[in-house]
């Protein structure tokens, strides 16, 4: 590409599926990404943009203007139509929706009238119906006529006359029924759905639970409005997961591997300013103990060494905790079990490296007073941090802060002062007396 | 439970759908588990076992004898059916496979024959299998006296007289094509396959990339050998997001929210033991500088901040390429970009930080020179977090060392070495003139 082979480029990348495509774009640097999206085949730049991330897309969707927009949104599903204009300016978004057919129109409304990241926004409005009373005979010779169906359609849904929904019908059902019987004799009414405003995580949660391929979105009423399908939930699954690893580093999920230097920077920045924060915490508990320190030059070398262990074997168990509240595990009946065993953790950990730590400082410095006190350090912070990292997500996911943003920040802060006030005042102590 | 209510209990488990059951047990401490486990409707046993995860799972078979285990696992699919056996003693294995029926036999040798974690030892055998030169209408009336069709099956496979794959057709091309036309008319033949051998996490991409549901597993002859299903899928790629968070804070991502004590404590303690040795290097870095570090103790108090930042800075580095690698979005073309985008970044915040801590630093201690020390410690400390947030999975990545795992521990000492170093070093230098 560099070399300048366009035309060669061009009819490479117009034989690629738009799915490879789209991984093409999301590798490249932004700068390459324009060129590539340039030598796209326009039919297939709203599939493309279908797969694409979040910053990628973003990245894209700011190149076009109205008609642009237009030609490709035509035919996407609704939720990543819904996702598309909901990224552009307000006076983009008026032209666009001008242009658009009112087929169009009114399914970016439907999915404009719910929040991002629930149930309404993530569906799709292309379902088929049918009614209780027909024959399979008769589905039968109406999807032969209708001659395809949407993607992913595992089952159509039975409605009454007023759009409520009553049952579905599996696709193998279809297929292995006698075409005589009805379709209220076939179905099954112990369907689960999904109510419009149900939060997207939950979706995925019962979709993983149920093993679901797809699943009919109604209102309060039980109005069928639309069906999520397994590809949009494993994209939620992803995401969701993703953001907690990402989050404990205090990263952005949406953050794209190769978005530009200076958002990036800006981006990370937020999160160096909270850890200076708390780095000035810590320091300002080694200040309290200048006088000491001054003594006894040896008490700096070996002070990190606490912090540093609490700081990992509270990150276990906040991990531990952040999945369990992320996969429903975590409840009001557990917590206290739980508290229990991540200290009875802490304890016989704390012991373990108590005794060791103790061990090498000894060897080392040839100081056992510093190997017992050090000792002692390590033990309590073991165990603060057993609790801590049970007790802080907890707080915080009952507070609705998210605990893989702010947990491991606010533990290392507890570890930190916890670590250094133990060791440092315990040395402190003995020196005086 | 508690107050042995257990004729209610039972009553209102056996109510419950196993997905639910194994909710239940999965967010129960292990005592009660056990008692929880024979409250079940035996005839469900096999599916809320199906749905367990690993640790949990493991734990009820050890309480199960061979008759029993026979009696659950009829029935099962053969990839879950595997894992038990996989599972379990080798004389107990010998006791299950006598008292099994030859057709579960045989589906427990096929599954065994691939290596756990590929597509082999993930894909079920129940699939359904046509021949190119019927008709439709044949196709239709032979799945109307089978009755059922196996779960999540979106398409039949198509094979030659020796169990060649040679296409697909979906079940939604079966209800919308005319019935008088043949298999081979309305066949797809571009259908992607998967070969046996290739890892659980290729089959997941795969998945994802082109939304199916289910595909068919071959073997290195294009002899059908079964097929994945999108169900299982989802559980590898939940897995495997657990893996990276679970992973960079130490753990296991199989580890049970409610393990018991004393092999959790286990588990965590190797982390720990790394960790120290890590600290230690960091203590014999101060150690060089006791002699400054006994002139100056405020030195003592500030040289915790400058690690610290790399660490973080340098983490959010590592959370992005560890996830880069995971997708499949960085490859020998762009790591080169890559390493100067993240060094740029570094460079910048290395400078914000730079200035913003050495301020601080002024105002508290009052001293200018310590200041310029501190905010070239950390101009230098980020710039090397960032290039080696980068480098170091890659590396690891390279000698298939698993950065998810390693890279984070790596790091920190990289940063606190080079933290440390540049900080008291500087300090030295300025001290001594």
């Amino acid at each position: 590409l560099e070399s300048g082979m366009f035309v060669l480029a061009r009819s490479i990348i117009e034989k690629m599926p738009a799915c490879d495509v789209a991984l093409l774009l999301e590798s490249s640097p932004p700068a390459n990404r324009k060129v590539l999206w340039n030598l796209t085949d326009h039919d297939q730049q709203g599939e493309i943009l279908e797969e694409l991330n979040e910053d990628a897309k973003d990245g894209i969707i700011s190149l076009m203007d109205a008609a642009n927009l237009v030609a490709v949104t035509e035919g996407m599903d609704t939720d990543d139509l819904a996702y598309v204009l909901r990224g552009i300016p307000d006076s983009l978004y008026q032209a666009v929706l001008e242009q658009m057919d009112a087929q169009d129109r009114h399914r970016v409304e439907t999915a404009f009238a719910y929040p991002e990241d629930t149930a309404g926004s993530t569906m799709s409005t292309d379902t088929i119906t049918l009614r209780a009373d027909v024959s399979i005979d008769v589905v039968l010779r109406y999807l032969r006529l209708k001659g395809e169906l949407p993607e992913a359609t595992d089952a159509l849904y039975v409605v009454d006359s007023t759009d409520h929904l009553i049952g579905e019908v599996p696709l193998s059902t279809l297929l292995t029924v006698d075409p005589s019987l009805s379709v209220a004799q076939v179905m099954n009414t112990k369907t689960g759905s999904i109510f419009a405003e149900m939060p997207e995580l939950e979706v995925a949660k019962l979709f993983e639970r149920h093993d679901w391929i797809s699943a009919p979105v109604v209102d309060h009423d039980n109005q069928l409005l639309g069906r999520i399908t397994i590809d949009d939930v494993v994209d939620i699954i992803r995401e969701n997961a993703e953001h907690s690893m990402m989050g404990m580093a205090g990263m952005d999920d949406d953050e794209d591997t190769f978005a530009p230097i200076l958002p990036s920077a800006k981006r990370r920045t937020v999160w160096l300013a909270l850890n200076l924060v708390a780095a000035f915490i810590a320091a300002s508990v080694s200040n309290m103990f200048e006088a000491t320190l001054e003594q006894m030059a040896t008490l700096a070398v070996l002070m990190t060494i606490v912090p540093s262990m609490g700081g990992i074997a509270g990150n276990q168990t906040l991990a531990l905790v952040i999945r369990g509240l992320a996969v429903g595990h975590i409840g009001n009946s557990n917590t206290r079990w739980l508290i229990g065993k991540e200290a009875a953790i802490g304890l016989l950990n704390g012991m373990v490296w108590a005794i060791f730590v103790a061990v090498a400082v000894v060897i080392w410095k040839g100081d056992i007073t510093l190997g017992i006190i050090i000792a002692g350090a390590m033990f309590i912070n073991l165990l603060v941090a057993g609790i801590a990292g049970v007790t802080i997500p907890l707080i915080m996911h009952k507070y609705k802060i998210d605990p893989a943003l702010a947990g491991g920040m606010a533990l290392m802060t507890v570890t930190d002062v916890v670590g250094l006030f133990s060791f440092l005042g315990m040395a402190t102590l003995v020196l005086r007396y």
